[in-house]
C-alpha cells in the first residue's frame, strides 16, 4: 500500500512528495503526540536539512498556538515524533516543510487530515511557501497515487507550463503562498482559535504561585 | 543454541528474522523493563536504522498504553532496555520493527511470547506493517530453526509464489498488515485495556497538587 | 518571491546579504520568540562561523537589554529560533552578524523592521561593526532586488570608489560603525529603555524568596 | 604481576580472557561502587562492542537486584566505574559479557571474587551465556597465568576436542549456560536475595510522600 | 580598525598577540559577563588548545576569585562569553592564556583594561606564564598596530636579542613570570580582596537554610 | 622554567615524566579544587587515554575518600580540573596515573607535594601501580631536571640493569607497587583519616530530612 494515497482521513498522517534521482514519491508522514516534556523526536533516516524543516515546521507551529486552539505551555507536557516510513530509504531537504506544517497541527488539535491530498513546499519562520524542485516528477508519482489534489507553493506556478496536460486534468493543483491556506484544503475542519495573552497569562501564573507559597507575615496574622 | 526457536514462553523476547548476505538468520530480541524515568537503551552492535525503528516502535507503543493496560504516566518510571545478542554482529534495517513493538508491549504487560513464533515487518507510528526484503532466506532460518509460525506483512504476499513449497508447507505463514494482528498471535495472552481520559487525568493530577500546597488565602478562613 | 526585498515591515525579518562564487545574493533572516527557558536553536543549513555569530549576536543583545526595553530575567522565559530559509543551501561567515542583531532586538521588542532596507556587516561582542567581503557583490544583489537602503561597516568605505556609479545612484549607502546605529536605521521606531539595577534587582528577589519561605523563628513568634 | 592471576580473593575485580591476533591473554576487570546516582563510566580504552556489553551486563544485575539482597532503589545512589587495566591496550568484543556480571555483582553485594577463576562468556538480557571465540588461546593464557578454574560457555563445549590434552589437565574447566552457575562458581559465598514486591513498594513511597506534604483541608480541620 | 590598539580603555577587551604563517597580527579579546548559571561561552573560530586555554584561564581565575573581589558563589549566577573577532579566521593555540585571564578578571570587576597595552603567554592553573613563540613577529605586530607596551612572559627574555633595535625602542616591553604582575600593568585600578571563608561559609549557608525549613519538632513546641 | 624540578612544595602540583620519539621530559601535571558540583574538567591537549587514566584516578580517590579524610558528601560540592600545561604539546598513555592521583589527593587534603620528586607509573581502580614503558628516557629526563627521587612501579624493576650508573647513582629511585606507597613518600605529610560508614550516614540524612518535611498528621496534633 505504500506509495498510494490514504485510504481514510486520519489524524497526524500527510502526503508529501518526494523527487529523486528516479523520479518522484509518495511520502507518508506521520506524526504523534505523546505525553511528555516538550521534545521533538524525528526518525526515518532523514538528512540534518529535513531535520531542520522539522524544527522550523515545529517553531512555526507553536508560534501560531493560540490560533489553532492550543495554550502554549500545553506544549511542555507533550513529546512529538515525526516519521517517514519506509525507514531504510535515507530522506533529505526542505521541501516537505508544509506537510510537516500540517502533520503537527494534525495531530496537536486532533483534526483529521483529508485523505486525497498532497502538498510539497518549503516553509518558512512566518509560514511562507517557498519554490521546491522536480515539481513534474512530483505531480506524476501523485496521479500514479490516487491522490486527488495537490497543493504547490504559489513561487512555482512558474513551472506549470512545463506539466504534461494530462496531469494537470487529472489533479486538482492547488498553488498556496502560506500555511494558512494549506490548512484550510488539507484539515478536515477549521481549528477554533482560543485568546492568549501571553502577558496577562505571566502575571496570573505568578499571583497562583504566591498564593500558593504565601508569606509568613500575612500567614501568621491569620492565625 | 542461538540461531533456534526459543525453548520456553518467556517475557519480551521475540525471535526476529534477519537478511544479510550470507542468507537469512533468526535474530533473539530481548527487552527488560527496569525502574528508571521514562529512558530508552539499545545495545547489540546496532545500526542508526535499526535504532530508529526501535523508537518509532516504543512510541507507537506508548500512544496505544492504554490499550494494553499500561497508565501512559508509567512509562516516566520505567526505563527500556532493548539488546540483540550475538553483540559482535553488527545488525541494521528496519524490518525488525513488528518484533520491536511486540518484545516491548511483552515487558511492559509482563506477558509471555509464545515460543514457536517469528516475525519479520517495518512498523509505523500507526501499528501498520511494512514490506521488508529477502522473505525467502528468512523463511528458510525459521524453518531451519524450528520455528512454527511465521507473521509477515501482507506486502509480502506477492513475494509467497517464489517461496519454496517444503518452506510452504513446514510453516504456518500468516500475512498481517497491523500490530493488533501481531499481538493476537504472539502474546500468550490477549492485554487488557485501561480507560484513559488524558484531560480528566491530568486535571484530576493538578487538583491534588493545589490540595498538596493549598494557598494562602483559602488555608486562612479555614482557621 | 525569495530574493527580492521584503513586501511589508515585519517583526523579526531582516535582509542580509550573501557573498558566494556565483555573485551576491539577498538573504532573508527570520527570527521567532517563543514561549520557553533561554535556549537559542539556529536551522537553514548554517556552518560553524556563521552560528557562532548568532550566539555572538545574542549575548550582545542581552548585555544591552535594558537599553531596549527587556528585563535580563525576561530571557530564561523565551527560547529564540533564527532560520535562515532556502534550506537547502549552505549558508555561513560572520558577515550576518548586523542582520542577526536587528533579528533579535525586533522580535524581542516586538519592533518590526523596515521592508526597504538591507544590511552586512560583522559584530563583535560590543556591539562594533567589522568589515566584510564581496561588497560589490552584495550590493548589486541589493539593486536587483529592489532595496532601497543598505548599511555597511564603515571599515568598507574604503572599497566604495570601486562600486559601480549606478549601484551608488540606485542605493542609498550608510556606513556604520555600531550596532546602535543600525538599530536607528532599520527599526521602525525606537526601543524605549529601562532602569535595571542588577545588584537591586538580586536583593530584591532574594528578599521575596525569603518572605515566601519564611524562618521557624519568626514564624513561631506570630503565633 | 599482570598477566597472571590474582594473589588473593578481592571485590569487584574479576579475571577474563581476551584473544588477540598475537593469542590469548588474562584481563584483569575491576569495578568500584561509589556514592552517586546510578550513573555507569567505562575506562580502558574499550570499543564499542565492550562497552554495551558492560551496560547490557549492568542491566540485567538490576533486573535481578532483589536476587542479589540489592533494593532496586539503591542503584539511583551509586555510581559504578568498571576499568580494563594496560589502559593503552584497545580491548573490545562480547566475550567478557559473564565477567562484567560478576564484577559488578560483586562490588554491589560486597562479596569477594574467588582469585584463581577465570571465565569467559557472552551474555544476554535474560543472563544467558553465548558461545565465544578463540577459546583454545584463551585456555592456553589461563594456563600460563596460574589459574585453577575456568569457566565457558555450554555452546563452546563443543571445541573442547580441539584443546590440548595437557590444558585440560591443568584446568579445571567448567560449561556453564546462566550467570546463576558462573556467580555460584566465582562468588565466595552466596548472596542472600531479599524480599520486593515493585507495585507494593512504589505505593508505600507514595503514601509516605503524601504524609509528609498533607493536603490544606486536613491540617485545617485538625486546628 | 580591527588591527590597531584600542581607542579607549574598555571593560573586559584585551589586546593579544597572534603569529600566523604570514607574520604577527593583533588580536581583540573581548569577554561578557551576563545573567546566567556559571556558564562559559566561546566563539570566533577557536581551535580546541584555545578553547582549552579559557577554561585553564577560567579556573585560575575562580581559584583567585576572593583576591580579586568576588564571592564564590557568585559564578553561578553569571554566564561568561568570550570571543575573539574576524570571526572568519581560525585561532588556536595557548598563547592567549594571559590575556584571557586578564579579560574574565575585567568583566568580573568590571575594572577597564588599558588601552595601549598588548600581551602574549600561556597561563598555568596557578597563574604562572609559560613561554610562547613568534615572539619578533608578535612585537612587530604590536609596533605597526600603536601599542606602547607589551608584557611578555620571562620565560621569552631570551628571545630579545634577536629582536630588532627600533622594535626595542618603540615598546615598553615587560617581562613577567605571573598574572599578579600582569594585572597590575593592565587594569587600570587594583581590584580590592574580600575575605572568603569556604567552610565557615558553608556552614553559615547551610545553617540559613535550616532555619527556612525549621523541623516539625521545634515548630511544635513553640506553640 | 619548564621542564625544571618545581622550586617549591605545592598543593596539587606533581612532576610526572613523560616518554616522546625524542626522549623523556618532565611533565607538569597542575590539579584545582573549585567550588562545584561533582564535575572533573582536563585540559592540555590529552589524548583519550589520559583521559581515561584521570578519570581511573579519581574514582579510586572517592573509593579511598575517608582514609584522605575527606567526607564522601564533599565531593558533590566541589569540581577539579587537572590541566597539563605546554598545553600545545599533544599529550597521551596511562603512565601518569600515580602522579594523577597524587595531584587529586593534594588538592583534596590541601596537603602540598614535595617539590623534589617525579614518578611515572599506571594506576588501576584498586590503586595498584602497573608497569611503564620509556623508564630510561624518563630518568635521563628527571636527572636533567633536578629532580631528587622517582617513584616507579615495582613492574620496572626489572628494567633496571640497563639503566646507566650515573643515572642510578644521581637519583634516588624508588619501585612502588601501590598508591599508598606514592602518597607517603610524595606528601609532605599523611593526611588523617576519619571514620564513615555510609549506611549509618544515609539513615542520619534521611532522618534529618524527615525532621525537616515533618508529616501532617504529628504536625496536626501539636497544635
Ligand atoms: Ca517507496
Ligand atoms: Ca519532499
Ligand atoms: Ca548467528
Ligand atoms: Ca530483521
Ligand atoms: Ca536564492
Ligand atoms: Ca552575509
Ligand atoms: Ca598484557
Ligand atoms: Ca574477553
Ligand atoms: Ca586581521
Ligand atoms: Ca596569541
Ligand atoms: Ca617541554
Ligand atoms: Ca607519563
Amino acid at each position: 500500500r505504500y506509495g498510494l494515497a490514504e485510504k481514510e482521513d486520519q489524524i497526524g498522517v500527510v502526503t508529501g512528495l518526494a523527487y529523486t534521482s528516479v523520479g518522484g514519491e509518495l511520502l507518508s508522514i506521520e506524526a504523534l503526540r505523546l505525553p511528555g516534556r516538550g521534545r521533538m523526536k524525528t526518525t526515518g533516516k532523514l538528512g540534518d536539512v529535513m531535520k531542520e524543516s522539522i524544527e522550523a515546521a515545529a517553531s512555526y507551529v507553536r508560534s501560531i498556538s493560540p490560533q489553532i486552539g492550543v495554550k502554549p505551555p500545553r506544549f511542555d507536557r507533550w513529546d512529538i515524533h515525526v516519521h517517514v516510513p519506509e525507514a531504510a530509504t535515507p530522506k533529505d531537504g526542505p521541501s516537505a516543510g508544509l506537510a510537516m506544517v500540517t502533520s503537527i497541527v494534525s495531530v496537536l488539535t486532533q483534526i483529521p487530515v483529508r485523505k486525497d491530498i498532497a502538498m510539497t513546499g518549503e516553509v518558512t519562520l512566518r509560514g511562507n511557501a517557498l519554490a521546491i524542485g522536480g515539481l513534474k516528477e512530483k505531480l506524476l508519482a501523485a496521479l500514479r497515487g490516487g491522490v486527488k489534489t495537490v497543493l504547490i507553493p504559489k513561487d512555482n506556478e512558474k513551472d506549470l507550463p512545463e506539466i504534461p496536460d494530462n496531469v494537470k486534468e487529472g489533479l486538482e493543483i492547488i498553488p498556496v503562498s502560506h500555511v494558512s491556506e494549506v490548512l484550510k484544503y488539507a484539515l478536515t475542519r477549521a481549528p477554533e482559535a482560543i485568546e492568549w495573552d501571553e502577558e496577562a497569562e505571566e502575571e496570573a501564573a505568578a499571583a497562583r504561585a504566591a498564593l500558593r507559597h504565601p508569606d509568613g507575615g500575612s500567614g501568621a496574622t491569620a492565625h
